[in-house]
């Protein structure tokens, strides 16, 4: 069936409800270049400004997947489950996580992202252990899911090509912000990747792309209603990106600090949303009575990840990359921190080279924010409060400015942090 | 000054004003590439369904006039008028107009457009006068303002390129209709012509731009509004286009017509449009006193015309091109006509091969519709209602399809038709 292009922004633009058919059309004329970027561009807007009902948007979500490639693991022994965080401020989650579920004998696709912004990248921070390759073939992915149980690699383009192209035009056009788009465009991914269950960590606060806890709420409802229209099990937490998860912020940084949850260490709050999110991904396999934490004291999540590691040409052993520099920021005040901000500080990393500015940039390993206290210690004046990693001398300047406002301390302890603040099922 | 184009973007989506110096970024980088299609295609999305207030609108209007060149008369003995119609079915009213107002002493530079769509081009109708050239140099443009008085030619490249470039993006977007959009479209135009005085003809009803009375009002006003704030002394009558004006539809058609008028004959509808309009350009220029119909009545107006298109090499003598096949449509009913729909006599108009369907088509001079009955005038079963005219016989079917449902008819006689249903001043 074919359809007029202008008809169809028109028709969102004055409110109107897109038939099925219409976005099955949509999305494969503008996959292969019949509908234009411009009139696109339009469409997004139009659908940002004036919304889109459920329906709407699973036919969106579906059209996407429909667009590529579609993975199927109903041939593995083992169950599956995935995970998938809107981004935050150092989010590693996913590395000290698929291992962790995979040690309870689920199978853990992890497909995963590059950093663009001032939120990280999986891929970037695996990158960091020498040796690892982010590319797996189809085959590669398969095997290694059915031998180790957990892999953590780069999707392949086959997987919602519409969405790709998509996502790089709402970035320049002013349109990333619509939830119907937001939510889609996840959801295509993670349903094309063929998991059977599926956890949905979104990110509330400064570092998030969701600032309030209504939208962030908003987006976990519309995630959650695709995902089971779509048949794979979903559940949503909302958690607290208002200030780092963890200590470190970085690629080889935020590794070094998986490894230690791991070894049953490491920061609370990252240990917490660890093992809330382990499982939620385990209860939809049917284990609901197992306590994540014991496979991250016992080892067993810790022979996981070196195993994942090792298949995927990493060599866990080898020493990460350091930067070549660093910078101590010192307390100028005695008291609780009542203030450490997500976004700041995620911008201060970014700075330092963490992350990237445009898609072709490529990363600092070393570079990166390492906190010597979280949101709710007690600092006294003088202390070293954080260190700032950088190869390039120079950037400690701008990474600074960025931290201009980012602390604030308080006479009275605060009340104790949430670190999960909602969930959705 | 140097701005963000997807800054911008989120700004006019989040309902926030531009600036001055962000709306003359925007619209000179978008003319210089530097802004992409996709992104302005946003941006008109999101001006059209959140709006901008008067000074915005005043901004882009004069942000589309610098990017290009503007017209002076000033040197001119003369005051200068001119007159815009946002576009109607039958609608001719330049052609007897610009020579009535010129008789007056006044200089007319009426710049215009070809046609596209079911509404038909000023350009296209004169140039089925033999002869008859739609291009001047500015030179010659001002040379005939000075010796005739009254030019009807089209509009360089130079004027407003933005215009031309966002309106040609408008059109495949859905985002045509945003009045802030439509009234810097045509007041950037007008503007960098160079006239004094401007009279806009917004024309209300099924077979115009804008179906309901409100909606042409709320562009009168703004139209009216720009134009004064920019120094050109601007009024606007709202007029009838529920039906065609006059009786003659299609290019050679509407050059008899107009002819007729100037002859001192013509239908009254047509008559009175033009003369209220006269009377309108000729107030703004201090000529209160006069009656119009005069110059219509005693040739003067004629002889006008006849200079005006001798001097672009028309020959005002020759016959005009007539179609090779005609078609009676017969009335079914007897009775008043309570509807003679403009809309759908345009559509036939322009399927017969009087307008066209891409911009590089061309038009059949001979092509169109004549009424032999205007709407309110009792007709009788059989007699003939209209008559079709094409030089392409299987062009009649599709025509015949538009015009179901066109006609009505009534046992009692309709209240008097009003032609002018307001003024902005």
């Amino acid at each position: 069936m074919s359809f007029s292009a202008v008809e169809l922004i028109i028709k969102k633009r004055e409110k109107g409800e897109l038939s099925s058919a219409e976005i099955n059309w949509l999305v494969s004329s503008y996959t292969s270049g019949v509908v234009a970027d411009e009139q696109m561009s339009a469409m997004a807007m139009a659908i940002l400004l004036n919304g889109m009902n459920r329906r709407e948007i699973l036919n969106l979500t579906m059209a996407m997947i429909a667009s590529g490639e579609r993975l199927d693991f109903s041939s593995l022994k083992a169950k599956t489950a995935d995970k998938h965080s809107t981004g935050g401020v150092g989010d590693k989650v996913t590395l000290p996580l698929a291992p962790l579920v995979a040690s309870y004998g689920i199978a853990v696709p992890q497909l995963s992202g590059r950093g663009l912004g001032h939120t990280g990248g999986t891929l970037d921070k695996l990158e960091a252990i020498p040796g690892w390759r982010a590319s797996l073939s189809n085959d590669e992915l398969h095997k290694q899911l059915q031998d180790v149980g957990a892999v953590i690699c780069a999707a392949g383009s086959g997987l919602a090509p519409a969405d790709r192209k998509l996502y790089a035009l709402r970035d320049v056009t002013g349109t990333v912000e619509a939830i119907p788009l937001i939510a889609s465009s996840i959801m295509s991914k993670k349903i094309a990747e063929g998991t059977s269950a599926l956890v949905l960590d979104v990110k509330v606060g400064s570092g998030a792309f969701m600032k309030t806890f209504e939208r962030a709420s908003e987006l976990a409802e519309v995630l959650v209603q695709i995902g089971n229209d779509a048949g794979v099990k979903t559940s949503a937490l909302l958690t607290d990106m208002s200030t780092p998860l963890g200590k470190k912020i970085g690629n080889s940084l935020e590794v070094e600090e998986s490894v230690e949850v791991l070894a049953g260490g490491g920061p609370d709050d990252l240990i917490e949303i660890t093992v809330k999110l382990a499982a939620e991904m385990l209860s939809h396999c049917g284990l609901t009575d197992v306590d994540p934490r014991e496979n991250l004291r016992n080892g067993l999540a810790m022979d996981k990840w070196r195993k994942m590691i090792s298949a995927q040409g990493g060599n866990p052993d080898v020493p990460l990359p350091k930067a070549k520099h660093s910078h101590e920021v010192i307390a100028t005040e005695s008291g609780f921190l009542s203030r450490l901000d997500a976004l700041a500080i995620g911008v201060a990393s970014w700075r330092l080279g963490a992350g990237r500015e445009r898609k072709e940039d490529s990363v600092q390993f070393g570079a990166g924010v390492e906190l010597h206290a979280q949101l709710g210690d007690h600092v006294e004046k003088g202390q070293k409060l954080m260190t700032l990693f950088t190869d390039t001398e120079e950037r400690f300047e701008r990474a600074l400015s960025s931290l201009a406002g980012a602390v604030e301390y308080s006479d009275s302890r605060p009340a104790e942090r949430k670190i999960v603040l909602g969930k959705v099922s």
